[in-house]
Parts: structure tokens; sequence; C-alpha cells
């Protein structure tokens, strides 16, 4: 734990040191669970989307995007369930006026059972050294299974209470564990109500044509609502798919996590219509696929898993979540999830209009069934950014702080660097960048020993590092030095361009799914 | 004007009809002035954006991207003045209930003068014939001359009491004219009153510890809270900038003209900080490059024009709108501004934090002078969008419809059209595609006869089609036809690529600025 949260630490700090991702309005003391992405972090943000698009839309003859807006019409979130269901269980201290979310007070206790645990293990762990088992430790320490036991019989009660809507077991749950308000330690507790999620706002001036809004929670409903006019006047014929990227806002109570979980965050989503009784196999096939865009960007096998959902939503028949391995352990990172033809059908209830496909070959008419991929484009940063922040031990003892990104997701390709800030170099050098800027993201660096940029650059997570020196002048050859392997090759300077494209071009990496 | 309107109208309807542009939500009767972008129109919005995004970042060594939240610290717009001072002065008509933008009823009424002066001149003209000068007829012709004269008075008296914020003179002049309710005529009114256009919503669950949030009207602002955090992780050196494309929304009351004027919009600007003194060299310079952009995209020099403004908002110095002819006329397309200290100096004194920088060469500290450009990205597709739209009388007398959009910005760069569905055709034309779709957006279209494929591919904007005949399966080669001149080449399938890219490329694009 102790491990995972440095790690953890060290992501954030050098993600501002960087200057990937700044706290929101940061001179006004910050914005809870809102960041922006700061110089390299909207290059990283931006190759990562593209990266998604081109996977998804023009390598896909049957799949096209849409950008609908964010404000939507609010029936819109009774059709989905949103206004009615899109709550979380929250609870008020009566004494401090703090609000909290019920469920996480009660996993928060867990939590500190489990410290507990660990505690125990770290003490045996002395105890015995390297006789220490840690898997037979916990499955036959009695003080351990008992705290195990706890735990598992406090989440099971809570997972219940949930499901069922009783939220007055909740509040008894609380009680029976004295739980206190962690900021105060009143137990002096409010009953448990459901708080609705999204945010509101009002459109229009006057009182009376005011008309209530939320911002979208999600932006699948854009799709749902636009899934006619898209298959009409593209002439799509069903499989076919509609892909978005955009915002949704989430008024969480407690978001945590750094990006991973904030209040206002970009989903990259795609659904797929298909016909009813094909979607099993529609849903097996794109987690296949979608299994296999990640693994494209060689982030390694084993940072990813499959969970399968055994309790699904309701508008689900399968579903389930391409895990990654954050620090902080394996997380939801994408979901693909089989929604049946719930959306279609509640936009034709409230709409009164029908949302139906006409099958020329069957020459029958019907409400498609839907397979959705919905993937966090923050989380993908997340996970590409912390995946990739490594600290080496060289050969030689020293320490090397490096961003190993994929090189088609850097921000920066390549930095062109004199070797000294004379003798003509930097005029190559900066004739270097006004040459490749065309093709991709290009900087010119002469500040510092060349070494010292070197590490600057490879901390910054840009793959090459282009030097131009003194033999430069004489045989117009430069040194290509790769970032990962530290290697320095010496190549012609009108073979750079091409050494470099065909190492960060979308084509490429594309090819390889 | 007919002929506007009647131009306007088509543009609308093939924005709906060839998938642009959908009306938000419209199975739910739409949302007022929020609109959808559909499967081509996405791709036109995406293209334009990157193509403003290379030319601004990658092309300059010293600018750089960020990519901030829509929501924001709520002092944020207190500093700017928003807070205060973002209003529309709004009236209401106390029998009907409804809500007007006071200074829109007197424009209308302004309108409704204008169009006697177009009548008398329709008479006119038909009385005179030949002999009609409309030019002398508007400049002699007492009738029209007195017309003329009320407008410039009711609209010289509007702008002064707006300027002073003499609302009661705006309810007397209401009052004066006996405008009544376009809906009801009643002339029975309220007071005069400022209407914020901000939209608000609000953080967090508990009513102690809510926040009041606005949705952001303004890009601009997301950059100046992170200027100093941008320039330290970045090292970046004054003169510099910092470049935002994204979202920001306006409770507008009325909202027309399409896309041009939506609540929800996007923006893109780059804010660049330069040495106090040097602003006016700067926005110069940024005036020249920018027109610079929109002409490399070849949509004819007569179609732009600067608009430099007299009346300077209090945060300006200088200030240029580059106007477009519109369907409707000349509007604003983009605008620089030369927007002094005033929006650093203002979030110094708010935030308590110095936002100043420090000049290594002349070893002084000073808050920078901030040059702005900043263009709608929706108005920027409505130009393109409505520029492109012709309808062509062919040489055979025949009509076409085609929309020639810059081939940089076409959303699908070829469609391959087997030209006929059997015989072996289909399946070159779908190696084709396969080969292609790495590169840039290309559609497979077998359905009808190849005219009719063709003049869908204009109407949709398609730069390119690649048809595959019987000749193919002999001699290898297809026939690429040119949307623009309807010209027909014959060539190799290997050539193919190379082809197309050469006009699609936003490289070259850029190399013409």
């Amino acid at each position: 734990m102790a491990k995972q949260d440095d790690q953890f630490k060290k992501v954030v700090s050098h993600a501002k040191e960087y200057g990937y991702i700044f706290q929101s309005s940061e001179i006004y003391d910050g914005l809870s669970a809102v960041y922006d992405y700061a110089q390299n972090g909207v290059e990283l943000k931006k190759n990562i989307r593209d990266y998604w698009w081109k996977a998804m839309v023009q390598m896909h003859e049957n799949i096209v995007g849409i950008d609908a807006a964010i404000l939507m019409h609010p029936t819109t979130w009774k059709a989905s369930g949103h206004v009615d269901a899109f709550n979380d269980p929250l609870i008020d201290n009566k004494d401090s006026k703090k609000r909290y979310r019920a469920d996480v007070l009660v996993e928060d206790y867990c939590a500190k059972i489990e410290s507990k645990i660990e505690k125990e293990v770290k003490k045996a762990a002395k105890r015995f050294g390297d006789a220490f088992n840690k898997e037979e430790f916990l499955s036959t320490n009695g003080r351990v299974l008992g705290y195990q036991e706890k735990i598992n019989s406090i989440l099971s009660r809570l997972g219940k209470s949930l499901e069922n809507e009783d939220l007055a077991d909740v509040k008894a749950l609380i009680e029976e564990l004295e739980i206190a308000d962690p900021m105060t330690g009143s137990k002096n507790w409010t009953e448990v109500k459901q708080f609705n999620l999204m945010f509101g706002t009002k459109l229009g001036a006057s009182a009376d044509t005011a008309m209530d809004l939320y911002l979208r929670p999600e932006t699948a409903q854009g799709i749902f609502v636009n899934f006619l006019n898209v298959q009409k006047t593209g002439r799509m014929k069903i499989p076919f798919g509609i892909a978005q990227t955009g915002k949704a806002f989430r008024n969480e109570i407690v978001a945590r996590q750094f990006i991973f979980r904030q209040r206002e965050f970009e989903q990259m989503e795609m659904q797929f219509f298909v016909k009813p009784g094909t979607q099993q196999e529609w849903y097996e096939q794109w987690k296949e696929n979608r299994m296999k865009w990640h693994l494209s960007l060689g982030m390694g096998e084993d940072n990813y898993r499959f969970h399968d959902h055994e309790k699904l939503a309701h508008y689900a028949d399968a579903a389930a979540d391409i895990e990654f391995k954050f620090p902080f352990g394996f997380k939801e990172l994408e979901g693909i999830h089989s929604r049946t033809d719930f959306d279609l059908s509640q936009h034709e209830e409230f709409s009164g209009k029908k949302l139906q496909y006409f099958d020329h070959e069957s020459k029958e008419s019907y409400v498609p069934y839907v397979v959705e991929t919905s993937i966090g484009l923050d989380r993908m940063f997340l996970a590409v950014f912390s995946n990739s922040l490594i600290n080496e031990t060289l050969e030689d003892g020293s320490e090397r702080v490096v961003l190993r990104l994929p090189a088609v997701l850097a921000p920066t390709k390549a930095a062109v660097l004199p070797l000294i800030k004379r003798d003509g170099l930097p005029e190559i050098a900066r004739k270097i960048v006004d040459d490749l800027k065309f093709d991709f993201n290009v900087i010119y660096d002469e500040k510092d020993a060349v070494g010292r940029r070197y590490r600057r650059q490879d901390a910054a997570g840009t793959p090459f590092c282009i030097t131009v020196d003194h033999d430069t002048l004489e045989d117009n050859m430069v040194t290509i030095r790769h970032r990962d392997t530290m290697e320095q090759q010496r190549v012609k300077i009108e073979d750079v361009r091409g050494i470099i494209n065909k190492e960060v071009d979308m084509r490429a990496w594309l090819m390889r799914m």
C-alpha cells in the first residue's frame, strides 16, 4: 500500500512539474475534483483521442461519428432513467453539518480493518523473516481471518441494502458499527437519502419560460436520440456503429484519485446497433476488438484483465470491464455493455416517435439492440501516464526518470539540440525544426549541457533527441538518441524525418491491431 | 434580402440532409439554439479544429496549448468582470409574461422601417425599369431619406442609453415608439433590467457546502489563470502564446441564425503574452497572420474584410474583427484584441498571487500585455459550409449541387465506386478502401448508377471518386473523378494514394500560409 501511494504521489507531482496536469483554477486554491490539461497534457490527451477515433471510425466502414451538444432536452434524462435513478446515498452529520456518501463511510470503515490486517502481516513478516509465506499466513492466522470475515459480512450487507434501496438499513449499519464523522467524531447522523448526481442549470431568462436542464452525465444518450437521423441521412445498414467523444459531468460527493474520478470528464463511446438475437456475438467481438486496441499500444499484456459483471444493470444482458493496473490497483478503464433495446425503446415511449430500423433483407422493422464500448479518456490518460513513468537505475548506478510514453502518443516527437550555442550549430538545429514541424510536434532546446537536456526530454516523454554537433558542419549528419534505450545513432539529416515518422506515425500503430 | 434568406434556408436543409448538422434532441422537438454535429459535420468540425491547432501550436515554437476545464473557481468570473457586467437588457410584457431583449425589440422595429425602404426601392425599380439607379434613388427620394433618418436617430439613442446604462431611457424609447409584444400586441411593459448571460449550476450536495458555479462563458480565462504554471513548467520566454479550443456557454435570450449564435458553442482562442509597449506591433502581426490562415483555405479574398473597432471594451487598447460574408451578410468571424494587462492584473488582485514574468534580459518583472485571437469554431464551420454550397448549371443545362469544401477540410476524402456490383469489381474496390483507410477517411459506395453516385458525393463534399470498371481487371488502373472540375483521370491503382494525399494533406495547405 505504502509503495503504491508513493508511486501515485510521484505520478501526480510529475504530471504537474512536466506540464501535463494542473489543478483547475489553482491560483484560487483549486476546484475540487476538476483538473486542467497543461501544455503537454493537452497533446497527450489529443493523441489518445485521435488514436481511438481513427481506430473506431476511420478504420471501420460501418462506424461513423457524431458530436452532440452537452445540453440536451431534459426529457432525454427522464427516458434514460437518470432523473429517477442516478443517485448516491448520502447522510448528513447533524452536529458538523457535513455531508458524506453513506456507502463510502462504511467502505472506509472496512479499509481501516484492512489496514489492521496489513499490520499483522508486517509484524509476522518481521518475526519470521525469510521463512514468511504471506499467502499461507493470510489463510491460517486466526486474527486475520476474523478481520476478513468481518469485512466480508459488512460489505455483503451494504451491497444488499443498496440493491434493495433499503436506506434505513444502511443507516442502521452505520450506527451498529459506531461510525463517526471523520472530521469531528460526532455520531449524530440524519437518515440516509438518495441524491441525484446530475448538475442542473436553467435555460432562458424568464421565470415561466425557464427550462430545467442538466449537464449530460454520459455521452451515450446523444447517440441514441440521433440514431434515426444518422441511420437515414448516412444510409447506414445494420449492423453499424455511432461513435462520439465528449465531456460529461457528475456531481460526485466523494471524488478522489486525481483524474481517475472527476466531476468533469471526457468519454469516448461507441454504440453498435445490431439485429436482436445477434448481440451476444457482437458483444464478444467488441470485447476482443477493444482489448486489441489496448494491446496495440504495447503497455504490457499483464496490465490488463477482463472483469465480467455478475450483477447486471437493468438495461444490460451482458457486461464486462477492461481493468487496468493503476498505481492504486486494478480498476475499470473501459466498459463493454450489451444494452439490449432499452434506451431506444425508452426514447420511443417518451418521444412518441418510432425509432425502428427497416431491414431490407428480412423485410421487417425492429428496434435494434445495442452493444456499447465506453472508455474514460481521462482514465486512459492516467493509465498511459502512470504506466510510463519509470525510475531506472543505470549501469553506472545513477538514477534516471523516464516517461516511456508510446511514441505514437507522446506530446513532442523530437527535440532538436545544438551541442553548443554557437559556431552555427543553432542555425542548423532551427532549420531542422522548421523542416520537421510540418510533420509532427518538435521543439528546439539549447539550454544546459546536452546530457542534462537528454534527461529533461526523457522525463518529459520525448521519444527522440536530434543533436547537431561540429561534425554536422562537415558531414551533414546528426545524432538521433532514443529515449528508452539511450542508444545513439548517426544519420543523414535528410533521413531524420523518415526514421522518426516510421516510429510515431499513427498508421503504423493501427496496422498492429 | 429574399435571395439571401433563400440561400440560407438551402444551407440549413442541406446541412441536415447530408448529415452535417441536426437540431439537438430533435425527437423531443429540439432544444432552442443548440445543435448536434452529425456524421459528416463532426469530421468537418474536427478538421477545422485540427487545421487551426496545427497552424497555431505545431507550427509556432513559442505557442503551446492547454485544455482547461469548463467548470472553474467562481472567483475567476468575479475577477474577469463577467459576474457584474456580462448582461443583456431584458424587458417583460406584463400581459403575455413573455420576456424579450429590449435592444432587439428596438432593432426589430428599425428593421421594419428598413423593409419599407426596400418596398419603395422595388416600386421605383418597376416604374423606372432599366433607367433605375438604386444609389441615386436612396440618396434623393424624400420618403426614403425620412425613413433612414428615423432609423439613425433611434439606433443612435439606443446606443447611447445602453452605453450609459440608462435603462429607463430604453424603456421610454420602447413606449415612445409604441412597440408592442410581437406575440400578442400588448404594450404593457415592465422596466428594463440587466440579465446575466452565464449559466449557473451548483457543485456539491449539502446546502452549506454547495458552491455556485458557472459554465464558462469564454475559454480565455482558463488560459489566464494557468498563465504562470504554463510559463514556469514550459520554461516559456516572452513573447509566447497559449492556445486552447473548447466549449463555452451563454444563456442568450434571442439566439438566431442557425449555428451562428448558439447557447453552447466552441471557441478557438490564443492569448499571446508580450512585453508592455510592444502590444501594438504584435496586434498588427496577429491580424495579418490570422488573415493569412483564412486565405490559405482558398475561399476567396473578397469574402473577408477587417472591421476595426472604434469603441473599445474596457480591457482593450485595440480591437478588430475579421468579418466573413455569410449568407446573411458580412458578420464577425474572428476577433483580434489587444487586451492590455487587464485580465492578469484582475486575477492578481482577486487571487492575491503575483502573476508576473521575470525578464532575464532586462532584469525586470512585469505583468505581460496580451494580444488575443479568438474565433468561433461553429462560425468557421458555417463560413466554410455556406460558402462551399453551390448550385451550378452545367453546359447541358442540367443543375448540379456541389459542396466545394476545401479538400483539406472535407469529411471524406474519397469514395470508391465499383462500376457495377459484380464481375469482381466490388472486391477490387474494397481492397482499395482497405488500403487507403489508414491514410484518410474513405468510403465504399455501390448503390445506384455511377452518375448518381458522383452527384451524391458532390453534394456531400467528397473531393474525389475512384471508379473501378472492367478495364481495371486488365490494366490495374482506375478513374479518379474530381469533384470541382468533374474531370476524370485514368491512373494506376498504386498511384491513387499519392495523388489524393497531395491534395488533402494538411502539411501542404499549411505551407501556403
